[in-house]
């Protein structure tokens, strides 16, 4: 409804584009008016001039409720950790240190000041984890559920960014940590809302799943890594944090990068207690540990140079290598049969 | 609803605090972790460290649907113009020069394409007028209505940083523009809109009102003022953009530089067209212009030394002047008699 006579425009649905499609498409006509704009849209973070040495770095995040969050099974101390956590990763993704944050939330009135306590609280704890500082933020009404948006600074040593457009023909793949275990913890969750929505009397029942919640809840960046490829003196030719699932992720770093890149099912790193909890949930641990998302470990491609100094760090896994574009991106199964990856993900139970 | 045991705790609402005692009561644990870091939340950008002679600025504000703006009668081009406006103002407020912004919705299904691209095209022409950068964003699902977030950076001389604790003792108190325009604004298209919906069938008439739409819908920051005082080699002693309305930014500057403010009424800026429509709305523009907000005209203090330069200039507006704390905050009106200035602004309705 608007005051204003219709203007009889067309009515396509952002569904045409998608998430990645509708950005490039607004943000298309745009021109950089700063010659200290080094990279705008279309990476983990915008890159900014910042000495002769270093780059400043801005990234950006916006959660809501009911679309990346259920306030049901989600404690507001570790929503606010997350909501740090998955900006801070953002930089981690471009190689570099996290500074300062904003933190703006919209929240209607059912909201009291303990709860926000509680969500201030998981803030504070992430702040101090990753040695960064609240600098600012905007507090305001919502008609609906809780909105959250928050903003990075970081820093980065010129030499040392990585974007995702680097990698090169031979490079190795590698990913931090292991996968699929935040998306079992979300199923965890979700069926125990399940049951206590049918039978509210019934405390859920967390027991023994503790790994794949806390991998759910206390979402981690992965500043960490970032600390010991330095000291390993290793610059990532290209990077991406995991955030919607390794095969998307894989997508874009050859998308960017125009190679094609090639992963092996037997190098998946995946917690033994991850291959369980899937076989209990009757779901196959390769799939989540390609497709889950949420699991926030760094994706990112170095020279073949490097492959002595990462190959005994167990929290470093080699799982594959970078090809020429016209080879695609390609899965290979333990029978060593190749399966190209495609923007829906890989689903084990779909194309094998 | 929580599948997780219930804390049993006390459950105060937000509205105890108000917006500015509640960020303050949130973010007072929080203690800063990186030198770089110069000033945090409570003023209207945070302010870091970029190199000998300059400061960083970063500020972000949040804007609701059904909160800060009624789709029924903002049209999305102007609402991203306004969107971009009053980041870059929150920069303009700290004397600095605005360089780059990232733009994030949350929007529901309910948008198409063309709607975004109009919203977009608002962004676009900001950013070329404020000569600024868009270069990041986030772009979500919403479960209700449309919610946008914008983090802005930008720049200042160190020696010219304005913040709200630098006013003094017999410093003048300076005003931009004209007042009370944009809530006058406001008030035509709410009108309109009750009339809309008991009549469809009507065009709204808003002929004749052209200056207080345009304060209203299309926002603008006070850049180039920034510019002025730079060529005039004034540097305000305390500064801060006028959102709330007259009122509650005297009281901001006054708290923060611990001191007193007194206003004059017959030296209000006041544009005629205000005056008129003021009163064909029956309303008080003294009023309008003291409490009536988003103007984001700018607010600030200078030494009584600069008075000689800025006299002549019709668009900068002596109202008072800065007296000690105790004398409190007040308002001459112009039969001379004092009202002190409160939270909850000046009503001439009630008080006079």
């Amino acid at each position: 409804m608007s005051i204003f006579e219709d203007k009889k425009t067309k009515n396509t649905p952002v569904s045409e584009l998608g998430e990645f499609g509708l950005i490039d498409y607004l943000t298309k006509p745009f021109k950089n008016n700063n010659k200290n704009t080094i990279k705008g849209v279309g990476d983990d973070a915008a890159v900014i001039e910042l000495s002769k040495d270093q780059y400043r770095l801005l990234s950006t995040d916006m959660l809501v409720e009911g679309v990346h969050f259920d306030l049901s099974y989600t404690p507001l101390k570790h929503l606010g950790y997350k909501a740090v956590s998955v900006n801070v990763s953002d930089i981690c993704a471009m190689n570099g240190k996290a500074s300062q944050i904003t933190f703006s939330i919209a929240v209607s009135n059912r909201f009291s000041i303990e709860a926000l306590e509680e969500l201030y609280s998981g803030i504070k704890l992430a702040c101090e984890n990753y040695k960064i500082d609240l600098v600012g933020g905007d507090t305001t009404s919502s008609t609906s559920g809780l909105v959250i948006s928050v903003s990075v600074l970081g820093e980065v040593e010129k030499q040392k960014i990585s974007y995702r457009n680097g990698a090169k023909i031979n490079d190795l793949v590698v990913v931090t940590g292991d996968l699929g275990a935040a998306y079992l913890g979300l199923q965890i969750l979700k069926r125990e809302k399940e049951i206590f929505l049918s039978n509210p009397g019934v405390q859920p029942d967390l027991h023994g799943n503790d790994y794949a919640l806390q991998r759910q809840l206390k979402t981690e960046a992965r500043s960490n890594f970032v600390k010991v490829l330095d000291d390993l003196n290793i610059v990532p030719t290209s990077m991406i944090d995991i955030s919607d699932g390794l095969t998307s992720e894989i997508l874009h770093l050859s998308k960017h990068s125009d190679v094609g890149i090639t992963i092996y099912e037997d190098k998946l790193p995946i917690d033994y207690t991850t291959m369980n909890l899937a076989k209990d949930l009757n779901l196959n641990p390769i799939f989540c540990a390609l497709n889950g998302g949420e699991d926030y470990e760094l994706l990112f491609t170095i020279s073949q140079s490097h492959y002595e100094k990462l190959k005994k760090d167990v929290d470093f896994t080699i799982i594959g290598h970078v090809t020429d574009k016209k080879e695609g991106n390609n899965f290979i199964t333990k029978d060593s049969t190749s399966h190209p990856i495609t923007a829906q993900g890989w689903d084990p139970l779909i194309s094998s």
